[in-house]
């Protein structure tokens, strides 16, 4: 079985025997693909917290503090939310305390799923691997905006389930859905994905090249397992590295 | 302003200044198909009920009953809820007393919006050139099935969606999904839809006819205004007959 829910909203109908189903959260603009990045550069852990207030009190414990609302990094934190401020260099080894508009509340929101992993064109091959290895009902969660939904995330969720629909059955039609916008754009992924709402909030805050960054497929094969608020690289075996 | 509600569900968040907007209801298979055959044929009115129960209430004020709950019509009523049901013989001059699985709730949701009005492939020209000629903000809203997103009435709100989006503004990802939907299946529109899990259901039933008796364009060329709990023909020129 492979469902897809395009808004936060919409959440609940698909809560029925989640302790049986892989859940994969989608905000890929930006905390899941900026949480693949910061794994894939060495990061250690990265806790979620529901507010900017929260994270900052990770500081004293040796966090690295990460902020995003509105699409700004919150005044105060070292990063935000944009995949490429991650570098190795201040990331590798570190805890990190995040909190972001979107994403971070839907990873919270699926705790009590078989697993939960944060997901974006930066894994997609890992992730679709281990997910048709692992054999459990796969819920595609989109964070969407404010609990609207959104372009981009339904996008993501359609090439995934693209990569899945032979192994699980897909009868739900936003999973139909978002499989057609993805078939039909996928050829002209980034001109698709500027014209969406999210892209041009990017634009008015000059973050437009976000989009294509959030677009690179597997330059983050990395595996996002949240577990008790905690999101870690779940890779177990080096074969998954192998999209 | 064109925003699209993709489900019910989602209602919610747009219901700011509801008092502006002219709310499209959209439940292609088939409850506004079907208001839209029945004032066609000439029905009087159609009540909307919650219940079957209620709906049977105005049997002895001489109303007709109508009720269909999951896609079947319910046992003592002389009809459900197939557009090809409501003949001229059977509705000419009746009241009808309606109640449906998703689209009569909907109706009853936009209670306070400046007008409601049900749309169809049937009625699609007339409605498109009242809301062009009414200027005021449109919220098209999918009734979709138990709260989940479904395909006919996003593909529906696309193909209404994209003859307004010239003379409105359609800041709304929902709104451009939709409209990708439609421009991409147009040339199809029965293969696509079939496809749908409402299709699949109807399959089930024996009913997969129904899907093409609603595809059918402008073959009712109403305007069913839905206010004080009853549906009337709100056709108020010759002219928005052309669509």
């Amino acid at each position: 079985m492979l469902e897809t829910v395009l808004s936060p909203a919409l959440f609940p109908l698909h809560q029925s025997a989640i302790e049986t189903k892989n859940v994969v959260v989608i905000d890929i603009l930006r905390a899941t693909s900026t949480i693949c990045e910061a794994l894939h550069q060495g990061a250690k852990e990265i806790i979620t917290t529901t507010s900017p207030e929260e994270a900052l009190g990770y500081r004293s414990k040796g966090f690295l503090c990460a902020a995003e609302r509105d699409g700004i990094t919150v005044p105060g934190f070292e990063l935000g939310n944009a995949p490429q401020d991650y570098t190795s260099e201040l990331v590798r080894g570190r805890s990190i305390a995040l909190t972001t508009t979107n994403g971070t509340r839907c990873l919270r929101m699926s705790t009590g799923a078989h697993q939960v992993f944060a997901g974006s064109f930066l894994n997609i091959s890992t992730l679709a691997s281990y997910l048709i290895q692992n054999k459990k009902p796969v819920l595609l969660f989109c964070a969407g905006w404010k609990d609207r939904f959104n372009l981009e995330d339904t996008f993501f969720a359609g090439a995934l389930a693209a990569l899945l629909k032979d192994t699980f059955s897909a009868d739900c039609d936003a999973t139909l859905a978002a499989i057609h916008l993805w078939e039909t754009n996928k050829d002209r992924a980034a001109d698709f994905l500027h014209q969406a709402s999210h892209a041009q909030r990017f634009r008015h805050l000059q973050r437009e090249s976000d989009v294509d960054v959030c677009l690179r497929r597997d330059t983050a094969p990395v595996l996002p397992l949240f577990k008790d608020g905690v999101i870690r690289n779940h890779i177990e075996t080096p074969s998954l590295h192998i999209g």
